[in-house]
């Protein structure tokens, strides 16, 4: 079968290894309920708890702040509907960077009498301090920002911004689905009220994701019913996800010192590479995840460009998936005061455990021939 | 390994082995994105659309009716929920025998200013023909009524209740998780504007639901974000859990006739058996699934027996798992009439493919054998 170089970890990342192995007993002869009070239901439930301890101790945070999900996207959901649920309408802010999950539900809230408030960012991606002083001034009640930009790889001064909120008196989420397994994750050490994971971002399976939350903050759950999670998220435990996700949040953090450096060496060298080629990298002079690199060639259409890699063997993206549908420019590179036109030239390269400088050395010289290639097909039209 | 004989298959079904095979690629070398615009989220896309259409096909819908969900518990609360957020609040009516991912999201509507009507059932557990007419008349914008019950297996006349909820103007919504692969499931037969499946009953994995839903009604995401599933469910599509259910539902189709004849020969057998030991099955004279016996002996608390059987290599239920955390008595008894002490009592054996007669024989002799000891220490202690 023909494999294309994988070039978008950031979208999603193929299954471990160990983690597959992990799940497949699940898949197989041991399955149960739960919550049923058998010993098929005792096993089902043991193996939920232990994964439970693994994802906590993976980010510093107590197994009984774990509440599962099906994944980050309704995790977000679930921080803002649900602490929104329980309050009075008041100042919801987000930052402008947000992934969708995040910005929409927020947006959402406005039907119910919230106000909405998007954080602007500087040139670079990172919150715009005057705007978050002014944002602080309004006395948000809740607050998300992202631990790491899914596009630039952009990291938020968090821990910064947890303490500013709670002296406010308000509550901070965080989406640090971007940011787990790339960087170290503490939840004590952010100081946030609740932090949004997801499992297939990291080797994990798809179908399965945690919102970490501090006990005090009061949240309806998004999904009602047989009370499992207590409470705050009903329906039968997926299992053999959670066993999966708690494994590999497990190699996440085993693994973390080795591949931050392993990866930060490849993006510099490709970063170097495409500076040769006279690319602009976005967000270069912030704090960024070690294996992301957003950037653009001038006067190249992003989604032209990913499908002429697409056919030579690359996998890579224009912008974030979720939005891929969507042919409007990145709107994190709007935020940052991008020129939409340069922003329709958006390329992101995000890597993972299996990349490797071969890889990319032959991606850019594919990237160089792809480029010259729409350039003089440029000049013939012109 | 002790594998105890496993009686509780409207808790979960173990996965079905062609399930199974059909998942494991995209548990191991493929792997996408499916929003992703590369040859990696491509295969995923045509694998979620593949699937789509099976599990279309299997209730005789439209691939485009067709809404993923994480499971039944979140396609319920979406129908409810995302069809409430974009209405004025008036009258829900919900059976008073829903599963709780049906009642609760309907009480948490009470706090939005919608009116909760909780529909009566008579002593068989069927909708009481009375209550549903005094419904009626308060002309509900939303109706949700199950096609089986999870505890009696008991079928309501939902074709009737649909044709009716529409002539005053309302929708009605039907959770099929427990129908699914026992009884035939026709989404335009049924008339419904919406219908819960599950795939985990039916012996596919955990993590895959949906709702199928007319495009004329108008529901708001509960999950809002990249905006897949047509904007209704956003979140990366789990893409092996996507493909299991759709197998497992094209495999409940071609197996349901000979399914539900045998299942129904083995439920009669042990049916007969249990009337020879004293006990009492309840909603004996309304139609119900092929596969469900709910019954209680004089005197005997279901939950010890339930942990007796367990001990002796038996794996059955007192009542729904989703409850079992819950020490009161099923309230799907409650609202037929039947006393609290009795209620006590219940014990559920629900069959499945791996049920055997030979199974079932054993599980009989056990259970009069438990029987009579937990009647012999009540006599000891009185």
């Amino acid at each position: 079968m023909f494999a294309p170089v994988y070039l978008d970890w950031n979208a999603t990342a193929p299954l471990d290894a160990t983690v597959r192995e992990a799940m497949l007993p699940w898949l197989g002869t041991r399955f149960g309920n739960a919550s049923s009070r058998h010993e098929y239901g005792r096993q089902a439930r043991a193996a939920v708890d232990e994964a439970r301890a693994r994802v906590a101790a993976a980010v510093g945070a107590h197994a009984s702040e774990v509440v599962f999900t099906s994944g980050g996207s309704e995790a977000n959901n679930l921080f803002l509907k649900g602490a929104a649920a329980l309050r009075k309408p008041a100042v919801v802010a987000v930052s402008a960077i947000e992934h969708p999950c995040v910005r929409e539900p927020a947006r959402q809230l406005r039907r119910q009498g919230w106000t909405l408030r998007e954080i602007a960012v500087d040139g670079e991606g990172r919150i715009d301090a005057a705007d978050w002083q002014r944002t602080l001034a309004e006395r948000p009640a809740l607050v998300s920002a992202m631990l790491a930009n899914n596009e630039t790889g952009v990291l938020q001064d968090i821990a910064a911004l947890a303490a500013d909120v709670r002296r406010s008196g308000g509550w901070l989420h965080s989406d640090a689905v971007q940011a787990l397994g790339k960087v170290a994750v503490d939840f004590r050490a952010l100081g946030v009220h609740a932090l949004s994971l997801s499992a297939h971002k990291i080797g994990g399976p798809l179908g399965a994701g945690a919102l970490v939350v501090d006990k005090r903050v009061e949240l309806a759950p998004l999904i009602a019913g047989g009370g499992q999670e207590r409470g705050l998220r009903s329906g039968t435990e997926n299992v053999a996800a959670i066993v999966g996700f708690g494994v590999a949040c497990e190699l996440a953090v085993a693994r973390l010192a080795d591949e931050q450096s392993r990866l930060a060496a490849l993006r510099d060298e490709l970063q170097e590479a495409l500076g040769a080629l006279g690319a602009t990298v976005f967000s270069a002079a912030a704090a960024r995840l070690p294996n992301t690199v957003f950037f653009a060639l001038d006067g190249i259409d992003g989604e032209t460009l990913v499908g002429r890699l697409d056919r030579a063997g690359f996998a890579c993206a224009s912008g974030s998936a979720c939005s891929s549908a969507n042919p409007e420019p990145s709107h994190t590179l709007l935020a940052m005061g991008v020129a939409p036109e340069r922003a329709r030239g958006a390329l992101r390269v995000s890597l993972g455990r299996d990349s490797s400088a071969a890889e990319l050395r032959r991606f850019v010289e594919t990237l160089a021939a792809q480029a010259q290639e729409l350039r003089n097909l440029a000049a013939l039209a012109a």
